[in-house]
């Protein structure tokens, strides 16, 4: 779930942090003999932790490496330092740096020249989001029903810490629920999914049964977000990681380029069961992560997620509402009827009810228009959009996304997890072989239909 | 490595058992009210111990389902009975089987019709070849310089009990080697180091310091799969998975295709740390595993891989021995010079010299006449085949590949890690929808070139 | 130019024929022993006048022959004895008929069952527009400038004879023009040619000064259509070809799938040069031909014919409007500033200077507004549509042509000059043969680049 | 046909000319105020008799003009004063020139710097061959039997005049044969025609019949090549140009590409007319016409010509071998049997016989190994090479061709006949975006299947 407020509320980040949790050094060298010791040793000469040194064959010069630097600097002092060092080995290009929210500009202005917002390049970049949620992180507003329950707090606190902790290419933390906990769920279960044949989507009821057979979905038990996200990597490749509460909605987009969704793993507070003012495990777990396993919704979010990487802040914003109205509150026609396949919806027993009456309006999905809908955060939806299909979304949103005009294109390359700007003829030119043997295998196919 | 000694010895397959080790059952049903429960009870009729079901989205009946299902079933009327009831329900479809390799062929021709030989669809049927070794898994050969020594047979039998029990998605098993077992890597180690500079092609030599720098490669230390296989996923999405001994010449390059490769972990015997009659880690590791991270090599890899799915006997031989004129015993061009790039040669001082002298004749790589090349396998070659480079050896190979005339098209999916068959209008459409993003893509990134 | 009128006033086809001057009947065959000379027998039976009977290698029986049959048979009642006589031959499939407008429908009825309207299939089906202008023709409206001077009249009908008379393939007529058609030439070219610098768009302002060295253009000499039509032959295919007058809609944009503009060749009565009630050669010389000139607006041009073969009357109708601001009252962009590339503009002194001012409404054009939008056809037009560039507006029209769901796809054959509708499976495989080719060359190309 | 005897007998060029017939001059300038009329009156002060001047839209520069200039300059002097003044003009680009054969190579080191040998890049190119036949145009060799019966001499003269006369866009000349001419037809047309249904390819038997009713095939008459090249314009897009003789093999092949076959109408001697020493009218319509009315055929030897292009001699000499052993003199394999397809086989019912015994080998079609067959012109073929189809050998001739290393890739644009070069990004984009739209077009044409 993605913090997705900034129109009404202001951005409130709660965390208030001295220091700089972790940063990334990205930096490409060219390859000359010597070349990596050199830059180990002007790593060493700035005389600063590092938690993480990797380097690989580079992705941008050829023939290059390229270097990943976790540092464990706590002040822009420390992180100028290395930087300073790592830019005087001669062969060094294209020194980027990832950090903390509130530093990061700054620093990046230092840094970078080109105007082009961060984002991650590979799927273990997300794991530089894992401390950067906005709020209902570590700390409760004091609206929510569980805010003045010391346990409730004290549980979060626990849950939340190993999405902290959690890094690309671990297991996933499993949770063991409280018997509390567990009948919170099945009063939210029971009710929702009484109601799903009626409402939800062909794509959704076609998935619900498989989770249930193979991921321990019922009401007795919460499913585990590990046995999920293998369920849904043999489905789409999607997968999960854990988070601790609400990301910037630039991250939270960012992480679906790569087919990734940060799902949280706390759940509401049992004295509202059918109530809670943020994102929690029903939601997620009901609402989002079945369309997940359909290929052409999760053709759709990563769209979404490509579209949003290094996007300007108007157009995150933009692909944000258009998120909001389609994975978040999203209906489809069905034949003659209309359905929703929305999470905010699917997990909500009222809305989802009220949605598909005649009070609210139904557009037509259309994202030029869609992008620039205002939208209530804390009330039922006055408008909805409703998509054809999900691959005609998927269809019309290329074509929007065309018209943002980014000055560089973006291909994800799921072998390696990780995001090719397509900005070098040699880049092109490989591209371009790929799509060669990818015609030659269809019209081969073609042949033997 | 595999096993393809088929030329000049019989398929020796030593393993005597008189049990099916674990026998998958993979069908298709059609997405109807109940159909899933209606499958499970199915399954529960037959009273056999199941160790794994799985339901899928189907990938071939749409809307569908797909189940996996892993038998513990030791005879072959225990897995007759447990497909008779699944045969029993109305929807299902495309009923098929993998089984240990003796009972593969009888119980095949009981449930498949058609020809096309069996091969994974996902990357955990990996799983199936666990124990498909045929030979040099738990026993070795009298040849063999370990096989008077006690201490080192048993040491062997604990290391591939671990690549016995390995099921896709765990972490790879971490081998704690001896001060004995590092002394021989050391003296293999230190002495091909040296020559690398001198012999090893361009390649190789961009990705060797990467490996000492991420995972530990140098003199005193064997290597990690565990490390290996993250860094290679990185680097060209290629993945490691240990191995007892020598898998069938089809297992080892199905698993090609999808990018994963077969590595054992044991190491040869110290008395004669410059003699294997068999694949070690020595081999593995510092013949096969630079060039798996080189993009190039990783795709000619994939498609000698995806080639050989449900080729025909004789297309696996054909295939195989291109293996062994390419990745194992392999030069290329560089310039004026030729350089290896096998791992045959370039984990044996011996003949990587050798083969770069006059005396071995050179001829160029054209697969139509390379596949057919009759080679000895206990001495160096007389012949070694030169390519221009990797994506010309591939594009070659490709066109040659398009003459076997398999009945149909396999594509694979990253996101999934499964081959799709393009056997059905529904697939080629949505493939022809892909080209047709990339295409789109492809044009905006040369108009912002 | 095209008969546009049908939103202000009714279709008034003034052609009061008893006759059906020219019947063109269709039919495929398949390759067998005797199978031609059986069909020519069967035409022969009929005893009908036939002035074309070509066969050719068949486009969509294979193998098998087309037929093309020209009948100059007068009554329905003859045609139906030819088709008739056709249907008994074994082979035979798929008869379609060509015929005169007003009793097209009656026959298609009897012809074909399918409810696609008839549409040409190759450049020379052209010629059965010839006759079938809506008016204007040799009939002149009482509102005319010229309708009460029988010497213009006579004129007239001597130059409309010449193209109702020519086919393809033979020379465009010459005209030789009177000296007071000359004078009226020059008073229209001189004031319009001053004008163009400050109204014109650049692709016009590049290519006009082509047509005065290529084509002789020039206030002295009224050019000729052939040899204009070579000149724009090598610059992007398009030709001309002489019409009596207006064309149905379905007609004019059909013949623009062939890259074919249909041309007049009078000129305007010579007692008001600067007006006309109808397309000239002064509209169409200098408002039209130096755009399709160029590649991007020919692509534009070229799209909307091929989107009308076949369409519905609704879509024609949507078409016409779309040609109608573009290719007769379009604007675009050129930085800051906004300039006209529609022939009703560049022809008409007048409205080229108010269109560019800030009187009429503008809009950005966008297919699915602009299809729809009502416009005036006797007054300056009150809302304009800007296009950002041909290209764009191509890309845009694809886009919205691709939301007709006309149930075939068409492709055009620029070597044959026909049109292949793309609904077998061997079409559709010699089509992905082809970019699959062109994709090889594309890829060649960059790596050369 | 082509002159292809370089490897038996050396190159005689017979034309003793003093004198350069007509000399292109082609250069290009950018788009700039006044650019053209500066270019005209640099033309003009070089005072030289010019027979045409034509400017276009320029194919390489953007924006930018192509001039094509026919100077009438019979010396050296004259051309380069030519070329003097247009260098002087300051926006002008690559001056490139076209002459007669001897004095092309020294001009073209004054003018080109690049290496690359001229090639036609329009249709009316193909006008520099008229008068650059190597032999066997206005004079007979001394073994022709016409070669000493002055009255053939002086028919032959006649029919050749027009050939060396005929310019693109005229109508093709129609010959009045005498009954002499047509007896020999008769007796040539009668045997073959006899044989074809036994000897002949399936496409060449299919279209046969096609001929026979369209173009007046038959024992009676010798058909014209207007009314030929008409039909087969309508099949495949190929048309025929009137040739005096025999041209070299750089310029036959180089027409190719345009779809453009060259053909003589002179018939071979009335005293033995079943020999001839050269190609003449029974050859070309009997033996070469039928297939380039087939698609497949018609992209192969399309593919020849393209390939031929601005080639190294080497290369030509390749490719004219290729041609040889395909259009000449190929045969092909039909199920089980073999037939012929090539013109010199379909024109002798010598040959034709003897080629589909067993005496003569025959070796698969393999370009790599045909194109550098040695081969007899004067006597039967010892070696034949069959083709699997014209698809499949088509597709290992173009991966033949990219073997070739030409430095560039040409294009084939049909609408305005002409080459494109594709070395600038421009063109590449351009290329690109057709390629996506025709992927567009394929995947709808696939959804509607």
């Amino acid at each position: 779930m993605m913090h997705n407020h900034s129109q009404e509320s202001g951005t409130h980040y709660d965390a208030n942090t001295d220091r700089m949790p972790r940063t990334t050094l990205f930096f490409s060298v060219h390859d000359m003999v010597g070349a990596l010791d050199e830059c180990l040793r002007a790593l060493k000469r700035a005389s600063v932790s590092m938690t993480r040194i990797e380097s690989r064959p580079s992705k941008s010069v050829d023939p290059g490496y390229d270097f990943f630097v976790d540092v464990d600097a706590h002040t822009k002092e420390l992180v100028q330092r290395v930087i300073e060092e790592v830019k005087k080995v001669k062969v060094v290009r294209d020194v980027r740096f990832v950090g903390s929210l509130e530093e990061e500009e700054e620093i990046s202005a230092v840094v970078n020249e080109h105007a082009v917002p961060w984002f991650p390049r590979k799927v273990s970049d997300l794991d530089t989001f894992a401390e950067k949620v906005m709020e209902m992180g570590e700390e409760l507003s004091s609206d929510h029903p569980g805010a003045k329950d010391p346990v409730y707090r004290r549980r979060r606190y626990d849950i939340v810490q190993k999405a902290k902790e959690y890094r690309t290419g671990q297991p996933l933390p499993r949770i063991e629920y409280t018997q509390e906990e567990k009948d919170t769920w099945r009063q939210v279960y029971t009710r929702l999914r009484a109601m799903y044949p009626k409402y939800a989507c062909r794509e959704f009821l076609h998935v619900f049964p498989l989770l249930e057979q193979n991921c321990a979905y019922g009401p007795d038990t919460i499913p585990q977000i590990e046995d999920i996200s293998r369920f849904l990597k043999d489905c789409t490749g999607f997968t999960l990681r854990p988070v601790m509460g609400l990301l910037t909605p630039r991250d939270f987009l960012n992480s679906l380029a790569f087919r990734v969704f940060h799902s949280t793993q706390y759940i509401r507070h049992h004295s509202d069961p059918y109530y809670t003012p943020e994102p929690d495990c029903c939601h997620e777990l009901l609402g989002h992560v079945p369309l997940f396993a359909d290929p052409n919704f999760a053709e759709l979010a990563q769209e979404i997620g490509l579209a949003s990487l290094g996007a300007s802040d108007e157009d995150i914003e933009k692909l944000a509402t258009i998120f909001w109205f389609t994975a978040e509150f999203g209906l489809c026609r069905e034949g003659t009827e209309v359905r929703a396949f929305g999470a905010g919806l699917l997990s909500s027993f009222g809305e989802l009810e009220y949605a598909l009456t005649e009070k609210p309006e139904k557009r037509t999905f259309d994202p030029s228009l869609t992008a620039v809908q205002k939208y209530p955060i804390t009330q039922y939806q006055p408008v909805y959009f409703v998509a054809d299909s999900f691959r005609d979304a998927t269809s019309k949103l290329r074509e929007f996304n065309s018209s943002m005009r980014r000055p560089f294109q973006v291909r994800y390359n799921p072998y390696t997890q990780s995001v090719e700007v397509l900005d070098t003829k040699d880049k092109v030119q490989h591209f371009a072989r790929t799509i060669r043997n990818e015609m030659q295998l269809l019209a081969s196919a073609l042949e033997q239909l």
